[in-house]
């Protein structure tokens, strides 16, 4: 690790990896933890699910979202991808002095919508305020109890044959995030910020065979596909002509210098279901609101041990690592 | 309300309540959030009590703790105040670039201690990094989940007769964070952050009939007992003369312009007990390590309906209200 923190640390890439391995897991080392998945699934009668998140975005509105929904959202799917039914959510406020009382109302107003829409219930909170220049405008943190539905989503569970589903367009979030952040967006581009529960449900419901579950944030769809088979002895096969990029992200993308596939999605989810369900799950997600642009991508194999490899529209192949820098600072 | 955002808001005291319970309760209404305790009961049959707290205090570290071990106390008190018995933790960190590996490393190595000695485990985390002048330093937000030990804890069970009982000096936190923000620490005075789930456990076996408990953290002992009986038919008169401050804390606020019933405490308790079992209750604080200097400090009746009157030395009677302004702003 480097001595001192740089934004690298906080993409959701290698940096964050290497600092949340070596600094934190080994000082709080217990299973719930160790499992590194979007919260923890606590053992006991209970059958708790609990997760954390903080929303430092920037901007704090953009198309399609505003940190508020986000703040929502970003916990309620994380619960949901550990198999959790979400139920309640807490709200932790730090606003620096001198933002507008109406832009705090617009958050609330937000937060309050997406909770309805989630099925959640916001019962505790906080609220501090820091000077001016010591934050920037509003940081939030949400955190989530829920309760477990469905049990036995883990890394371990995928196997040789298993189908990679993403239940629709990548990298939006991203790509609308940064075109606002640099004052040129046009409007069509828009966050796909949503609450993925009954998504999982509808999923669920199809008698997939799910393995594992996530929304691809931070570090996109590349780095959650890598930290699925890291250190696994079978890997990740992508079909490029398969992923569903719209043209105009994959064109901002090009113009502001990243990769769809590191761009951070708040309303996707990644499964890795068996390779005899994949139609099943794919026809359930694609009948939801939500799904309507869902695809398999992709394959796991023994033919790359340990790695994600796309097979590009050329024929070739390129290793697909996890994000190694900053791509993309303060983008949920 | 204001306009803007100011430092106000987030003291603790009337503003904070203000912005709470016209903004954000509002939007939110439910019957857990709406009982505006340091945490929520859950209803149900896993009686969870899930609580949330933002850190950010400044300076980072501070005689007698530091951030780390503050945002373990602080949720793990609030918990322990809804009568919880304190679990798990999440733990979010957002950090400032530029901030050196080795202070992060100090305060997670506080954060595992604190756990520790509180007997909790940390389950779920998140990190995010901002640009250099975007935070100050490392904010934490801690959320805990618990289960309810003693149920029934409530403003409501506040009856005439009762005892007011404090576990130990007051101000103590407030006053060393203070005193090492302004460079003038002598280490002599120390914060009093501490877990208090022991604390209770020894209130709770002695067999007091506990009516409230409450950690008075911002806003104080005067704020916090203004939230006990605000618009009850009974109020609260406090013996000055009864009041443990230490005399080098009282000194310390004397130059620094504060009122140790406004600073912040951060192991330290408020019990309402009734009046038959407040010697026991006493003796039982005052035989646990926390609770040495523990005192019954003042008692319920109909006298001042709805407020919290000091006696003072000199015979008068004050009325202490909610803490107005941002006395103490980031002490926590």
């Amino acid at each position: 690790m480097d001595e001192i923190i740089t934004l690298d640390y906080g993409s959701g890439g290698k940096k964050t990896a290497s600092l949340i391995d070596k600094l934190i897991v080994p000082a709080f080392c217990n299973p719930a933890l160790s499992a590194l998945g979007d919260g923890a699934v606590l053992a006991g009668a209970a059958r708790l699910v609990f997760s954390t998140d903080s929303f430092v975005v920037n901007p704090l509105f953009f198309p399609g979202g505003d940190i508020g929904k986000l703040s929502v959202c970003g916990t309620v799917n994380d619960i949901a991808m550990c198999g959790g039914d979400p139920k309640y959510l807490s709200l932790a406020l730090i606003i620096e002095e001198g933002v507008p009382m109406n832009v705090l109302s617009l958050v609330i107003a937000s937060i309050k919508a997406a909770a309805e829409a989630a099925g959640v219930v916001i019962v505790t909170g906080d609220t501090k305020v820091v000077e001016r220049g010591k934050a920037d405008g509003i940081y939030i943190n949400t955190s989530g109890v829920g309760f477990l539905k469905y049990p036995g989503l883990a890394p371990e569970m995928i196997q040789d044959g298993d189908a990679v589903l993403i239940s629709g367009t990548i990298g939006d979030h991203g790509a609308a995030v940064m075109l606002a952040r640099n004052g040129i967006s046009d409007g069509e581009i828009t966050s796909d910020c949503a609450p993925l529960n009954t998504l999982v449900d509808a999923l669920f419901e199809s008698g997939a065979a799910v393995r594992i579950l996530r929304d691809p944030t931070r570090g996109g769809v590349a780095t959650t596909l890598n930290e699925f088979i890291e250190g696994a002895d079978r890997g990740i096969e992508l079909e490029e002509t398969a992923l569903p990029i719209r043209a105009d992200v994959q064109a901002a993308c090009d113009i502001l210098g990243f990769d769809p596939l590191y761009c951070a999605n708040e309303g996707k989810l990644i499964a890795i279901v068996s390779g005899e369900t994949a139609q099943a799950a794919l026809s359930a997600l694609r009948k939801h609101p939500l799904g309507g642009n869902a695809a398999v991508i992709g394959r796991v194999s023994g033919r790359y041990p340990g790695r994600v490899v796309m097979n590009t529209a050329f024929g070739g192949g390129r290793v697909l690592q996890k994000l190694a820098g900053a791509q993309l600072p303060r983008i949920c």
